[in-house]
C-alpha cells in the first residue's frame, strides 16, 4: 500500500550537519524522484548562520553531486531545489523564532503542516521545542504539527522521563516522532511481515517448539575517533538498549490486530514492558561483558588488519582505565505464556572476527532422532551484511543407510533489481504521511532503559577486570556463563548446524 | 545404521532377464564393492536352460561390462564372480527342483539362510513357491528362509487375495518381501526421515495449517512399445496403486513408534486402511481419466519431438479401440483426525509437459493477508528429476511500501558427491538383512486394491469417450472437477507461487 500525504513543510534542524548533508538531503532527493513527495511540499533548512538562498541551494547541489556520483535527473533536481528554502536561527537572536513563525506564515510558499526534524544534539531538543511551542508552531489547531526526535532519547530512566515531561509540556504523545534508525531498515521490517504472512511460522513460534533464540549485531570495526562518546556509553546502551531491544520486540511480539501504528506499538510495548527483569543479585548469569584487546580483524577486500585494542585506543586520547564494554551479551526472558522458558540471548560487539546482523531460532528436538549427533532445526534471518532467510532441516543422506545430514534451504530478501533504500528515506516518508509504526513510543523507550538501567549500574560499580578478547575472534567463551544449557552457545551466521562446539 | 547381515544364499530365478541383466547383478557386484555383502554370501543364478558355470560367469561379465563402461575394481570382481553358481531348473524336468534341493544342500558352498528372488512372470509366483516348499526348501527350523515377489502383486483384490492364499499355505507372512522398488528410492525414504527428524515439520503436518497435498508423478514418455500389457493395465493400475499410494502413506501416517520395520509398515497399513472408499456413484468429481493425443514432447536434450497419440499407437499393434487411461488422478480423504478435510489430489500421467515426482503441500492462508493476491506457503518434496526440498515463503519486497513477494528457499537433498545407489541395491541389502520396511506387507497391497478397484471397474464399465489431452502439455483443464476449492489446481514444479493460474 502507497501512503497518503498531505502538503506540508518539512522544517530541518541541523540542515548543514553532517546527517543532513549525508542521509536527508539525498534521502529527500531520491523521495522526490520516486514520486514520494506532494507536489507543494517544501523544505526549510534551519542552520545558525546568514546563507543566501543561492547559496543554501548551491550548498545542497554539492550534497547531492557528493552523494549521487552518476548523477541525477535534471528534472527532478529542478523540482528538489525549487522545494528548498533557508532560514537562519542563531542562537545570539532572543527573536530568532518569532522570525521563524513570520517566515513559515507565508502559506504561498509554506504549506502549514509541519514537520520538524531535530537533528541537533541531545540537550537541544527540549529547548528548540519549548521555543517552537512559545511562538505557536506546534499548535495543531489547523494544522498537524509534528516532533522528530534523534536517538539516543535520554541515557537512562530517569533522564528520558526528564525529557519527555519537557515535551509533553508542548507536545503531544501523538505528535512526537522518536526514532530509532533501526526500524527504518527494510530488513527490521521484513521480519514481522515474516512472521505474519506465511502460515507455517507462526504455529511454530512459541515455547513448545523453540529451544532458544539469539539477537545479534556484531561489527568487525572498533570504536574508531569516537572514544569519548563511547567510552561514556558503551555497547549496552549504544546498540542493545535500542536497537536490539527492538529487534527482540518484533521477534517476539504478538499479532497486531492490523497493521495501523497504534496497533502495531501496542504490542511491542505489551512485549518490551514483558521482558523479565534482570535479577541484579545473580547478574553474572545474565549478562555478560568484555572490551576488545589488541588484535587483527578482516577488512573489506579479505586482508587482515591489526588493529589496537580499546584501552591502547583511549590511551592515545588521554584516558588511563575505563570498565566500559565493547561486547554486552544478555540473556533474557519474556514473561507471557507464549515465551514461557524460552530464553533470548542477545549479544552486540565491536571488533568481531564478522559483521553480522540476525535472528537465529534454535527449534527443540525432532520427534525422531536417528542418533545425538543429530542438529535441531534452525530459521536464521539475516539482517547484515545479506538479507536472506535460511532454514536448516535434516535431509537423508543418499544412499543404503538411514542417516540424516544437515543441508540448508537459503533464500534471499533482496534481489538484484531491489531498491536500495536508506532507512532514513522511510523514516521521512513516514514523518510526512502520519505513521509512527517505525518510530518509538514513549512507553517502548521507557521499559528499554528500565531493563537496561539495573546493567549499567551494576557493570559501573563492579570493580573486577572486565574480560578482554582479541580483537577479530570469536566470542569470548567465559560468555557461556549465561546459557542456560550445555548444548546452546552462540552461533556464528553461515555455519551449517552451528549449534554444535 | 549400518545393518547386520547374515551369510545368506540368494536364488535368483529369471536370473538370465533383464532385470537381472541391468539391476540385480550391477547391484549386488555394487553392494560387494561397498563391503555390503557377506564374506560367505553366495548367489546362484536359476536358469531354465543348461549352461556351463565358467559360461555363466562370462555372461555375469558382460553384464557388469555393459553396465560399468567405466571398468570396476578387479579384486572386487574376483570376489564376486567366484560367489556365482548357476544351476539348470528345465521346465520340463519334474525332478528339476529336488535337484536344486541337493545342490543348495552343499553347506561347504552354499549358507542355509536362503532368499529366493522372484524376477518371473506374476503367473509363476505361486507355483514357483509350492515347488519350493514341495522340496522343503522354504522350511525355517533351521535358517531362515525369504522370497521375494516382484510386482504387480494381483492385478485386482481377488487376485490379490488369491495369490496370498497361495502363498501362505506355505510361507508365514513374515518370509514373503513384497516389492515395491519405489520405497527403495533414497528419496522416497527421505519423505518419512524429512517429516520426523525435523521439529519444524511435524507441528504444521496437519488438517489444521495444511490445505491440500499433491502427490505427482509424471512422465514425458509413451507406452512406447508395451502397448499389450498398458493397456490392459492403465495408469491406475501401472502406477496409482501402488507407487502413488505407497508415496501418500509416507507422507500421511502418524510417526512409528520406532524404526523398526514392522513398526513402520503398522503405521502405512493403518494410513492405507483410513482412507475414505471412493464414492462410485460420485465418481466424475473423485477421479479422472485421460488418453494422450499426438503432440510434440520434450526430449532429453530440451528439443521437441512429435509423437503419435495413444489410440494410433494401439492401431499400429491392432487394437482399434480402448478406454485405457495414460491420465490418471483422484482426490482422496483420510478419516482421522489429523487429515479430517484436507483433499489429497493423486495424479500420474505419461507424455506431460515435464517429468516429474513430487509431493507439494499447501499450508492454509497466513494470519496476517495484505492482500487478496498473497500466495499461501508451499513445501515441495521433489523426488525426481531433482532430489530438492523446497519452501516458499513471503518476504517484504524492499523499499519504501509494505508489501511482500513469493521467495523461494531451496536446497538439493543430492550433493555432487553422494553415492547414486539403485533402488534394488538397497531391496536386496534388506532382503539379506531381513529388513522389510521397504516391502509392502499383505495388508497394504489389499487395501490399496481395495481403494482402486472400484474406480478400475466404474471406468472399464463407462462407455463415454475418454478425455484427450496432446501429448507434451499440461493437465487437462476438465480434471478441474475433482477439485474441493476454485483456488485449487495442479502444481507445477518449478514455477513460485505456482497456486494462481
Amino acid at each position: 500500500m502507497t501512503k497518503m500525504i498531505d502538503p506540508s513543510t518539512l522544517v530541518l534542524f541541523g540542515a548543514s550537519g553532517n546527517l543532513s548533508r549525508v542521509k536527508l538531503m539525498p534521502g529527500l532527493f531520491r523521495l522526490d524522484a520516486a514520486g514520494r513527495l506532494h507536489d507543494d511540499m517544501k523544505i526549510l533548512s534551519v542552520g545558525r548562520g546568514e546563507v543566501p538562498l543561492e547559496a543554501w541551494r548551491a550548498d545542497i547541489k554539492g550534497m547531492l553531486d557528493a552523494k549521487f556520483k552518476g548523477g541525477y535527473d535534471q528534472k527532478v533536481y529542478e523540482r528538489f531545489i525549487a522545494r528548498n528554502h533557508y532560514h537562519a536561527n542563531p542562537p545570539s537572536d532572543p527573536d530568532a523564532f518569532n522570525k521563524l513563525r513570520d517566515k513559515l506564515a507565508d502559506e504561498r510558499v509554506f504549506p502549514q503542516n509541519l514537520a520538524y526534524f531535530l537533528s541537533v544534539r541531545p540537550t537541544d531538543f527540549a529547548t528548540i521545542v519549548e521555543q517552537l511551542a512559545g511562538v505557536g508552531l506546534v499548535d495543531e489547531t489547523n494544522y498537524w504539527r509534528r516532533v522528530l526526535i534523534e536517538k539516543p532519547f535520554g541515557t537512562d530512566l530517569p533522564s528520558a522521563q526528564a525529557l519527555q515531561a519537557a515535551l509533553t509540556k508542548h507536545l503531544k504523545e501523538s505528535q512526537i516522532y522518536r526514532i530509532d534508525h533501526y526500524l527504518g531498515k527494510s530488513a527490521v521490517q521484513n521480519v514481522m511481515l515474516t512472521r505474519f504472512t506465511n502460515a507455517i511460522l507462526e504455529p511454530l513460534w512459541n515455547n513448545e517448539y523453540i529451544d532458544h533464540v539469539q539477537i545479534t549485531n556484531n561489527e568487525t570495526l572498533g570504536v574508531g575517533d569516537r572514544t569519548t562518546f563511547y567510552d561514556a556509553t558503551g555497547a549496552l546502551r549504544d546498540m542493545f538498549q535500542s536497537h536490539l531491544l527492538q529487534t527482540l520486540a518484533m521477534v517476539a511480539m504478538e499479532k497486531p490486530k492490523d497493521l495501523q501504528p497504534e496497533s502495531i506499538r501496542a504490542e511491542k510495548i505489551k512485549l518490551l514492558e514483558s521482558i523479565r527483569p534482570i535479577d541484579v543479585s545473580n547478574m553474572d548469569k545474565q549478562a555478560f561483558r568484555a572490551q576488545y584487546a589488541a588484535g587483527r580483524v578482516c577488512v573489506g577486500d579479505g586482508h587482515g588488519e591489526n588493529v589496537p585494542g580499546y584501552l591502547e585506543e583511549l590511551k592515545r586520547d588521554g584516558v588511563d582505565a575505563s570498565n566500559t564494554e565493547t561486547y554486552a551479551a544478555a540473556k533474557l526472558f519474556i514473561d507471557n505464556p507464549r515465551w514461557k522458558g524460552v530464553p533470548f540471548y542477545v549479544r552486540t560487539a565491536k571488533r568481531m572476527h564478522e559483521g553480522n546482523t540476525a535472528i537465529a531460532v534454535r527449534f527443540k528436538k525432532a520427534p525422531m532422532l536417528l542418533n545425538d549427533n543429530q542438529h535441531q532445526n534452525w530459521l536464521i534471518i539475516n539482517i547484515q551484511p545479506r538479507e536472506c532467510i535460511k532454514i536448516e532441516i535434516e535431509s537423508k543422506i543418499p544412499g543404503l543407510d538411514i542417516a540424516t545430514r544437515t543441508i540448508s534451504v537459503d533464500a534471499p530478501q533482496r534481489q538484484a533489481d531491489d531498491e536500495s533504500i536508506d532507512s532514513y528515506e522511510t523514516l521521512l516518508l513516514n514523518l510526512m504521511a502520519g505513521d509512527a509504526s517505525q518510530y518509538l513510543h514513549i512507553n517502548e523507550v521507557l521499559a528499554q532503559w528500565r531493563l537496561v538501567d539495573p546493567i549499567v549500574k551494576t557493570w559501573a560499580s563492579d570493580t573486577r577486570a572486565v574480560h578482554q578478547y582479541i580483537a577479530g575472534s570469536r566470542d569470548p567463551l567465559e560468555s557461556k556463563v549465561i546459557f542456560e544449557n550445555e548444548d546452546q552457545f552462540w552461533r556464528y551466521s553461515i555455519e551449517l548446524g552451528g549449534d554444535k562446539h
